[in-house]
């Protein structure tokens, strides 16, 4: 059985929708299994010292132009969110919750439709009620996510994954790990297929 | 007759040198002219606040496996340099004078032959002496290319080039312009060659 793909992404990440769309399918088609790690690029950034790419100037305005036309070039559905970047530790917390507590499969159900709720569907998912609203509408108690988001136990568990990705080589959204291979990007997944085919490029 | 593409790069940037290996393929194939416009990244970079890549932690050491893996990946001849990145002044305003005393194809013809010195063959070409000697290799006058590296008319024209690619948008390398629509990035000629081919995306 050949190892699991490792897939790093931040919900505020146009570029780790895209990826999260077809990241599974990917590693279906080549016999991986695919873990998701929510990240928190505001985290990665100081340490780094990188600016969020809409924030620098020219880049800033091309980048909103080419997510638009990345999305239309890939047949991915993609409607500009009211409000970006945002915050998303809320919907990390939520998501690492439910893997702990209802399994990896669950949450990256979550995480499609937390993904699917802010990229098509203009949902603000900065807010925690929406966040454990859309968490309830795959089953889960609006209770509980909610005080989830609020656990320091939770909280923790971001830290460390955050840590974890970071001591890997971890700097941006999508980035993907196969086989100690690292992938930063969407537009790596050509590469990240042929070395999924061939096991090197 | 279709307009021209605009292809704008630094003589020190890896993805530009994979896209130089491309582009004038691409445009014949779609019946488009070629212009080609050195630019300095340094200058470009003091404008948007960017620090090159090879220099932000973590990023840096990733974009320099993703070199040799694009190259690869590509099929494109590359050798590491050994003095990276270095100054282009001398590389640019060389290939400026060459485009204005014998013309564009020349001035093509000498980006090509410094690329393949810097990115293949391990030449600096930092060094005013290992560009005019390339020069001199294409039929040009060693002491002509010395001096028109050092001339004030052809420092401003290079000055020139860069502000009006910078108002065009441009903030990296290689970044090409066609019909107003802006790609940055050699993984980005997959979305240039759809938009070449039905004229949108």
């Amino acid at each position: 059985m050949p190892s699991p793909i490792d897939f790093y992404f931040d919900f505020t990440s146009p570029y780790g929708y895209l990826a999260s769309t077809r990241i599974d399918a990917l590693g279906a088609q080549y016999g991986r299994s695919v873990r998701w790690h929510p990240i928190l690029l505001g985290v990665v950034f100081k340490a780094t010292g990188c600016t969020p790419l809409p924030q620098v100037p020219l880049k800033g305005e091309y980048t909103m132009h080419d997510i638009v036309r990345s999305a239309r070039f890939h047949g991915i559905p993609y409607q500009e969110p009211r409000e970006f970047p945002l915050a998303t530790q809320a919907a990390a917390r939520a998501m690492l919750w439910i893997a702990r507590h209802h399994g990896a499969e669950r949450a990256v159900a979550f995480a499609k439709a937390v993904y699917q709720a802010y990229f098509v569907d203009s949902i603000d998912i900065g807010k925690i009620d929406n966040v454990a609203h859309l968490a309830s509408g795959l089953g889960f108690d609006v209770g509980e996510v909610n005080d989830a988001c609020h656990n320091n136990v939770v909280k923790e568990m971001l830290k460390t994954e955050i840590e974890a990705a970071m001591t890997r080589g971890v700097f941006g959204s999508p980035f993907v790990i196969v086989d100690d291979e690292p992938f930063w990007g969407f537009d790596r997944f050509a590469q990240l297929e042929a070395f999924l085919k061939d096991g090197k490029i």
